[in-house]
C-alpha cells in the first residue's frame, strides 16, 4: 500500500448541509421495500439463477411480504426476457404485488422491455442512465445536456410505449447512476427533467431512486447528499424517493437508514445483502434493526431459517456465520460472564415483560431460532454457560460449588481438546466424574428402631458395590443419610461428613429420577462433591455419598484419565 | 414475529446533542489502532486457538503494524496463562508494540493477571465491570453506589499490583461494560471515578474503553454518546479515548468511524471483524476505508489475501465471497454495462492519475489482487466483459461489431449451461466459432504482375483446404486479399465481399502471430466475421477468410453445436 494514499485517492467531499435533520430522526414506520433480489442480486452470481431457482425466489419474497420485486432485465437475455413472460402468463404475480423491471436509456432496449410485460396488470418500468463526471467522460463521452438529452429522450419513449399497452397500470422509476459519485446540482437537474416530461403529481408519482452505485463516503455523507435531494428535488409531492446503497464500505446498512431519516421514503435491496462486489444493502438486517426499536417492517422472517435455506439454493452463496441476526454464531456467547448474565436474566424474565436481554438484542424465537444455540461453551467459557446448557438440555440443576469444582474438571479437557463442549460432551463428563453410571444402587432397607420426631434413630442395612465386592453394610442414625456415613466407616474405614445437600426431581410422574448433589468432607482432609441419580430418593443420596467416596480415593488418577480423554 | 413489536421491543432513546459535531469532521489521521483478535475474538470461536495459532495471529498482526495487541485474558485459563508467558518469556514482542490483557473486577482474577506478566517491559491491563441496568440489576444485584465503589476498589487494586512490579511500565485501561446499554451521566460517573483513583493527567494518561458491547441502535446515537462523553468526561487530557463496537445490527464500521470523527482517539476490533455473535468492528474495514479516502492508516494490508489465510488458518471461520475489501467477489463486475466502463476507464487511466474507476473504491493493487478478478462473464454480462477477458488474457482485440456477433453465440452458451465462463472457456469458444483450429493455412505464393502503386496488380496462387479436399486455386487482385477473394469464386462457388478489417499482433518477437478479423458480405446475403490467426501477416487474412465463409455456410448447424456443448 502507498503511504501517501493522497496521492491516489481524494477524500470524498463533505456536502456541510449546516441545518441536517436526519440525525435528530427516529423512524416510526416501515419504508416501502424493494427486492432486487432476482435483478441486482441475481447479476452478481457466479451461477446466475435458472427459472426454477428464479421461481423460487420470486415465491419466497412474497411470502415474507414483499409488494415490489425487481425480477430482471429482460432485455439483457433470453432467460430474463423468459422468467418476466412466465410470471405474467401464468399469472404468478399476486394482486398486491407490483414487478419491477430494469432498462437502460437505449431505444432497443426500451423496446424490448415492454415487449416483456405484454399483458402484466401492473409494473414498474425502472430506467436508468450514468449521470456521474467518469461514466460521462470517460465511457459515454457526453456532455452534461447530452447527459440530459438522453435521460428525457427515453423517458419520453417510456410515455409512448405504456401509451401502446393501456391495460397495464404503470409506475415509471429513474435512477441517475452513481447518483453517490455526482455532483448534487446535476443530479438534480437530471432528475427534474425527467419528472417533467412524466409529469410527476400526487395524483401520478413516479419513482425516483439514488443509487450509491458505489459506497464512496462515510453514511452521514450520504445522508446529506439524500437530505439535500429530499428538500430541493422539484415536485417533491409527484415522487416517491427511493434509495439504492450498496456496501463498499461496509457501511451501506447505515446508509439505507440514514436515507430513510433523511426523507427517503422507499429502500432497494437484497436478501441478506448479495448483489455486485460487497453486495446490496440487506433488507433482512434493516427490517429488523426496525423490529427490535418496536417498528413493525411489515415483512415477515419469522422463519429465517428457511429464508436463508432459500437464499443460499438460489444464490449458490453461504450466508457467514456472524451475519447479523441469521448467521449460525449470532446469538451464541461463548464467554463465561455473557453466559452468566444471559442465564440470570432469562430466569428473571416474566413473559410479558418488555425484552431487556444482556448480549441479545432480538429474541432469537421471534426470527424462529431456538435457545439452544444462546450459549455454548469453549475453553474461554465460564462455569455459567456450562452450567446452563446442563440444566437446560438434562435437567441438572447443580449448586454453585458444585459448578465450580466441575467447571475445574471441564476447564482441563478444554484446555487439552480445545474444542467446543456440546451439552452432550459436558453431560458425558459429568457422568463419568461423578460415576452416574458406574456407582451402583445400595439394596438397603430401613428400620425404625427408637423414638420418634428429633430424637427419632433409624438403622439402615444394605449390600454395598465396594473395591468389586458386595459387602453387608450396617449403621444407625437419625436418618438414611447418617446412618449410611455411620455404616461407611465400618465397611470402608472412611470418614465422610455431609457439608451441604442438595436434591431436586428430573422429569415427571413414573419417569421421574432424583438427582442428589452432597458436599462432602472425607477422612476431614479433602472436601468435595458427589452425585447421585435414582428413581428412589434416598438411594440417589446415598449414591452421591458412594460417588464422593469414590472420588476422593481415585481423584489424582481420574483426572488425569479427565484430561487424556476428552468427552 | 409480531405485529406489533412496540410491546415488547422499547426504541432506543436518542441523546438528543443538538450541537454535535461528528457529522461535519472529517477524519484525516489514523486512530490508535487495538486489535483483540487474541481476546475477543478468540473467545468467541467454535475452536479458540491453540498456542501455535495465537502465535501465528499474533506475528500476522505485528507484521500488519498493530502497536497495541490484547493478546488473551490470563486469568480465565491456564491456555491464556501459558500464552502470555510465552510471548514475554520468549522476547516474542518488539520494542514498538505492547501487549494488553483483560480481566474483570475481581480480585484473584486482577491477582492472577498480575502474576502473568511479570517480567513483561510494557504492558496495558484493562479492568472491566459491567454498569448497565440490566446487568447492575439482575446479574450482579447492586446500586450504582455499589457498581462505582466495585470499580474503585480494583482500580485500587490495580496501583497495588503494578507498584510491586515496578520494571514494568504500565498503562491502565478502564471498559463500563454495556456503555451502550447505560444512560451517559452513569458511565461519566464511573469513569470519572476511575481516573481519579488512577490520577490521569497528560503525563500518565490512562486509557478509558467505551464498548457498544452489543449494538444498541443506529450510529449516529452512538456518534452522539461518544461525543458527550469526549465532551464531559473529567480528566479528559489525562485519558486515551477509545471504543468498541460490535455489529450486531451491521453497522459498527459506521460507528466506530463516527467515533473517531466524535472525539475517540482509539478503536478496538479485530481482522474481518470476528468477535462474539455479529463480531467486533472490523478493523481492515476501517483502516481501508481511510486509505481509499487517502489517509494512511498506518497498518500494512498490500497482501490481503496473505492475512486472510493467517485469519482463516487461526479462526476457523472462512471471510465471506462478499465481505468488503477481501472477499473472493468484491472486485469482480458481472454486469456488462460496469464492465464496459471499467474496461473503458482502465484504457482512458494514465500512470499517476488519481483513482477514478468506476465500480472499484480501491486499486486491487494496492491490496495484492490481480485485475483479473475484475471482470467476470456470467449470462448476466455483456460484451464488455466478454471482450475484456479476452484481450486481458488472451490479447485478442476484437473490433466493436465483431464484440457484438460473438456475445450472441456466448449468450446461447450461457443460456443453456447458466455458468460463468472463464477466460479459458470464452477463448475455447472463440476459436471453435471462427475455426482457429481448423481452417489450414494456405500454401501461397504471391506474384508481382503488372504496375506499380495504385494500380498494381498481383496475382496468388495456392493450395486451399476446402471440403475435406486440396484445390489449387489462383486468382488476381490489386492485392492478397483480393486476389484470394477472387480465386474463391471460381473454387468454390461462394462471393466474398470484406467489409471491415481489423489485424494487430499477439506477442513480439520470433513467437509473434498476427490476429486478422474480417467483417464479410458472403452470397450478398450474410454478413458476418472471420478471424485467422498466423505467424504470417497474409496467411492470417486469408485464414480469416475461409474461416467467416466457412461459418457462412455452416452457420445453423454450428450454433446449434455451440447451444448443445457449452464450452
Amino acid at each position: 500500500m502507498l503511504k501517501q494514499p493522497d496521492r491516489k485517492y481524494r477524500a470524498f467531499a463533505p456536502i456541510g448541509l449546516k441545518d441536517r435533520t436526519w440525525p435528530d430522526a427516529v423512524l416510526t414506520q416501515a419504508p416501502i421495500w424493494l427486492s432486487t433480489d432476482l435483478r441486482d442480486g441475481n447479476q452478481a452470481l457466479v451461477e446466475p439463477m435458472d427459472i426454477a431457482r428464479k421461481m423460487r425466489m420470486f415465491e419466497q419474497l412474497v411470502a415474507i411480504g414483499f409488494k415490489e420485486i425487481e425480477v430482471g432485465f429482460p432485455s439483457a437475455s433470453q432467460v430474463e426476457f423468459d422468467f418476466v413472460r412466465k410470471l405474467i402468463e401464468e399469472d404468478r404475480i399476486p394482486d398486491d404485488v407490483t414487478i419491477q423491471v430494469l432498462t437502460q436509456a437505449r431505444d432497443h432496449l426500451i423496446t424490448r422491455t415492454f415487449e416483456s410485460l405484454q399483458g402484466a396488470p401492473r409494473a414498474i418500468v425502472h430506467l436508468y442512465n450514468a449521470v456521474a463526471p467518469v461514466m460521462r467522460k470517460v465511457v459515454l463521452g457526453m456532455s452534461e445536456d447530452e447527459i440530459v438529452e438522453l435521460a428525457t429522450t427515453h423517458a419520453e419513449m417510456f410515455k409512448d410505449c405504456a401509451a401502446k399497452q393501456p391495460l397495464t397500470q404503470w409506475t415509471f422509476q429513474y435512477s441517475p447512476e452513481m447518483f453517490s459519485g455526482t455532483d448534487l446540482a446535476f443530479s438534480k437537474r437530471v432528475v427534474d427533467a425527467v419528472t417533467e416530461v412524466w409529469g410527476a403529481t400526487p395524483q401520478n408519482q413516479c419513482i425516483i431512486n439514488l443509487p450509491s452505485t458505489v459506497e464512496h463516503s462515510t453514511p452521514n455523507i450520504f445522508a446529506d447528499m439524500i437530505e439535500w435531494m429530499h428538500r430541493n428535488l422539484a415536485r417533491r409531492d409527484g415522487i416517491v424517493l427511493s434509495v439504492h446503497p450498496h456496501n463498499d464500505r461496509g457501511t451501506g446498512t447505515a446508509a439505507g437508514e440514514f436515507a430513510l431519516m433523511a426523507g427517503a421514503d422507499r429502500i432497494e435491496g437484497c436478501l441478506f445483502g448479495n448483489g455486485e462486489r460487497t453486495g446490496n444493502l440487506d433488507l433482512v438486517n434493516v427490517a429488523l434493526n426496525l423490529y427490535t426499536q418496536g417498528v413493525s417492517p411489515e415483512l415477515d422472517f419469522s422463519r429465517i431459517d428457511d429464508i436463508r435455506a432459500t437464499v443460499e439454493h438460489c444464490n449458490q452463496i453461504p450466508v457467514h456465520p456472524r451475519h447479523p441476526y441469521v448467521g449460525d454464531l449470532v446469538y451464541t456467547s461463548f464467554s463465561g460472564s455473557h453466559q452468566d448474565a444471559i442465564k440470570k436474566a432469562f430466569s428473571a424474565r416474566k413473559e410479558g415483560d418488555m425484552w431487556d436481554m444482556p448480549y441479545l438484542p432480538i429474541d432469537p424465537k421471534d426470527v424462529g431460532r431456538s435457545y439452544e444455540a444462546v450459549i455454548r461453551v469453549n475453553s474461554q467459557s465460564g462455569k455459567g454457560g456450562m452450567a446452563y446448557l446442563l440444566e437446560s438440555e438434562y435437567g441438572i440443576e447443580m449448586p454453585r460449588r458444585l459448578q465450580m469444582e466441575f467447571m475445574q474438571t471441564v476447564q482441563r479437557v478444554m484446555d487439552v481438546a480445545g474444542k467446543e463442549l456440546s451439552a452432550a460432551d459436558l453431560y458425558a463428563l459429568f457422568e463419568r466424574e461423578y460415576g452416574l453410571k458406574t456407582v451402583h444402587a445400595l439394596q438397603h432397607r430401613v428400620l425404625e428402631e427408637q423414638g420418634e420426631g428429633a430424637g427419632a434413630s433409624i438403622v439402615l442395612r444394605g449390600d454395598l458395590q465396594w473395591d468389586g465386592e458386595t459387602c453387608h453394610i450396617e449403621g444407625r442414625g437419625n436418618g438414611p443419610i447418617d446412618a449410611f456415613i455411620h455404616a461407611l466407616v465400618d465397611a470402608t474405614g472412611h470418614a465422610v461428613r455431609v457439608i451441604d445437600y442438595h436434591q431436586h426431581a428430573i422429569g415427571a410422574g413414573a419417569d421421574a429420577q432424583a438427582v442428589a448433589y452432597l458436599e462432602l468432607r472425607v477422612d476431614e482432609s479433602q472436601t468435595l462433591f458427589g452425585v447421585g441419580i435414582d428413581a428412589d430418593t434416598i438411594s440417589a443420596s446415598l449414591k452421591a455419598i458412594v460417588s464422593g467416596l469414590e472420588r476422593a480415593r481415585g481423584q489424582g488418577a481420574r483426572s488425569a484419565q479427565s484430561v487424556a480423554e476428552p468427552a
